[in-house]
């Protein structure tokens, strides 16, 4: 089997769970073929790709070199883009926004973690598409043109969208069983023990309880107006 | 409140997630305090150590940049030291083991994720202590003076083990519970959509497939006998 060439795209103040935990999963496809059915494993080639080798910082100071520029970067096989409290920077950054445009109309999986949705829909990847993001951004969906559908992972043709950080995690296992089967996906979920068991059952607003949610809501108050207003103006780029 | 000093010991060979896990929720303690319960959130300094400042790389291949070297890191409230493909060099590197000692013994925390539970073993902070690690390695624990117990997370006095991997997450949710309240875990578990749904149910041995369990078994082996082997060696210091 030809190389799978898997692509994470990083910026300035990305959320690097969104990025580091499909990263874990999915970089384990090209385990060496000596552990079980060889056929199924592609020979996975991960690249992380910025704009420049320079280090990227996360939004918690957390800090990455890439491995490939947007120039040096090959055609990708999937397409993953993390989001991160940098989203409105690299909205505004049409390098960025074009790489994910050109790789994306070319990946066979086009996929996002988080507020990377807003980075696939600037690029036009979303438009009429089922997606989903962050818990607390659903509803700036439609302004890049996508339809919310209520999900952790939710599926359109190639395009793979996931909910708020963790969700990547689970996305990508998705992602593994559809590659390689299921029993490689079982393989890696053991491998890695992924056998969550969270301390409380908080994880959504579902089933938060309704301090905490406001608390999120308002704590998210600002990026959210920012990144609806920089949407709002791609969206009719005449209006000031 | 004072500084709360947060401390990630990085080497070559590490599985990044052991580290990037646990490092996206405690470093959230650090959110501002605009978020809520000011008084409970502790000023959080994140350092990343490692023994020089140069780029570190994890066993898939993702680089980091350290920020503290052993020599600069301060004394750290909470140290977590992560496992990796990389163990059986920094078992053997004392400049590490010796770092990890000589925090361990001051911490309030003292942490591991997955088989750096060796490394806290090295340092002499297991003996008589009750711990685990990643489901492949529990054996192990017995030759660094531990007592294996079955958990996720398992505390006995100040230090806190954990299982494989992803098992990292849940662990430091439940430090940031102590540290900072159940709420404010809450909130961090919110605001990152932790509502965990693997596709698969594998992700132990009590669940997984013999075949699943089998393979793994089979991949670790080598691993297992070198770490068995050094651990002995350590034990014994007098036997070849």
């Amino acid at each position: 089997m030809s190389d799978f060439n898997l692509g994470f795209v990083i910026f300035p103040g990305i959320t690097q769970l969104d990025f580091t935990g499909p990263f874990e999963v999915l970089s384990r496809l090209g385990t060496p073929p000596s552990l079980s059915v060889p056929s199924k494993f592609p020979d996975v080639k991960t690249h992380v790709v910025a704009k420049t080798l320079q280090p990227v910082s996360s939004d918690r100071g957390l800090a990455f070199l890439p491995t490939d520029t947007f120039e040096t970067c090959p055609a990708l096989d999937l397409l993953c883009v993390p989001g991160g409290s940098g989203l409105m920077e690299a909205l505004a950054d049409s390098e960025l926004v074009d790489f994910v445009g050109r790789q994306g109309r070319q990946a066979t999986y086009v996929t996002s973690v988080c507020i990377g949705a807003f980075l696939l829909g600037a690029a036009g990847l979303l438009k009429g598409r089922r997606a989903t993001t962050h818990w607390a951004y659903v509803d700036l969906l439609p302004l890049v043109g996508a339809i919310h559908e209520e999900g952790r992972i939710v599926r359109d043709g190639n395009v793979v969208t996931s909910g708020g950080v963790t969700a990547g995690i689970d996305f990508a296992f998705s992602v593994v069983a559809e590659v390689a089967g299921p029993e490689v996906a079982q393989a890696i979920q053991l491998g890695i023990e992924y056998d969550p068991s969270p301390p409380f059952d908080a994880g959504h607003p579902d089933k938060a309880s309704a301090a905490a949610t406001s608390l999120m809501v308002q704590r998210n108050e600002s990026s959210h107006t920012a990144i609806r207003k920089a949407l709002e103006k791609r969206a009719a780029p005449g209006v000031p």
